[in-house]
């Protein structure tokens, strides 16, 4: 087992979920190599081999785009998020990309402060080296139930 | 401190986290010792001293037929879960058994969508070195209400 | 990175977590380093950039006292906790300080069994080297609606 691997991605991991939590979704992007890819869909999606994603961006440009629209709607504005990561199993591809997977919750935090398990489910990444950025972050939903167009990147 | 036994054994966790929320059931047993134990009870009783389990089984072959009759059952299907695991530490008892404590929280996601905190609670775990298996998993669930009959392996 | 004081932080933060999630509050102040400080406060009032937090304790006498009145109060006693921790990352300050940050979820288990989400938000601490203690616990609570008086400590 290569433990410095192993605490570098769940150092990202984590600076991504501190990134998100504090509001800085400026900085998101910049957790992924320039043509990374991000996708969100849902277990049931994925089990039944369904393509569709709920939500795909691919490339700095496009990851940009989307935060400046949510910036734009300021739909977001009221809420604040938590996300917590467990359970990070990592599986070497080739000396220049790492496969990841991990569990994840997401708490959000309603305006007139009542906490709800917005969102669960498994991340599953590739992710460059060594310059530790997301190749593709798969986001899969346990739940086929969230608002894709209020939420901010999981 | 042992990082490298302190990661493995968090890897381990996660693998059997990821088995359960990944429905693959049938690799349950294996991450146990051919005569290991798991134990579910709820804190109330360890306070009080009761030694009546909420479920036990022992040995292989007994957690083979436990997921046998889920699946013969079919009563689990509509359900998905999500493990998240925490605070993991680490007491070495001997050059071929380390124990292990840690929180957990299940998440379980109804056919509807709804995602519910199912149980939350404590691992405590002996681990078989160096094969990096369960010889006793205890589940020490914090509520007492939680329907056995219907749960999957903790 | 240093793989060794990354994995003594975590060790820290799980043993924190275990000892209140078992109600031994007597052995909190111990966490801390003689002049150590609590402080909770709201997320909320940190954006606002209020000092004012909800509860602040320093050193260990105050510390000590704190659960003192607790235990007399007696009104802790039917709740039960379950503490996760999640993406710690680390930023060393200097030989003998090194600052964490570290997200957090408390759920909190009613007398009647049901379980609820209790308090989520980030832990923000300077830890003294090489004792491993708090000189600053701050408890930033994501939620403005938490009921300080009948909470142990988070």
């Amino acid at each position: 087992m290569d433990v410095e691997l192993q605490l570098a991605v769940e150092r990202l991991h984590a600076r991504y979920a501190h990134a998100l939590d504090s509001d800085e979704l400026e900085r998101w992007p910049e957790f992924f190599t320039a043509k990374g890819r991000y996708r969100v869909t849902t277990a049931e999606n994925e089990a039944r081999g369904l393509p569709l994603p709920v939500l795909y961006a691919e490339g700095q440009p496009m990851l940009r785009d989307r935060i400046a629209s949510l910036r734009h709607a300021n739909i977001y504005e009221p809420q604040r998020y938590r996300h917590m990561v467990s359970a990070v199993l990592l599986e070497q591809e080739s000396a220049s990309m790492v496969k990841s997977i991990a569990n994840f919750l997401v708490i959000r935090i309603m305006e007139n402060g009542e906490a709800v398990l917005f969102a669960s489910g498994r991340y599953v990444d590739r992710i460059a080296l060594p310059e530790l950025r997301y190749e593709e972050r798969i986001v899969i939903c346990d739940s086929r139930r969230f608002d894709t167009l209020l939420a901010i990147p999981l």
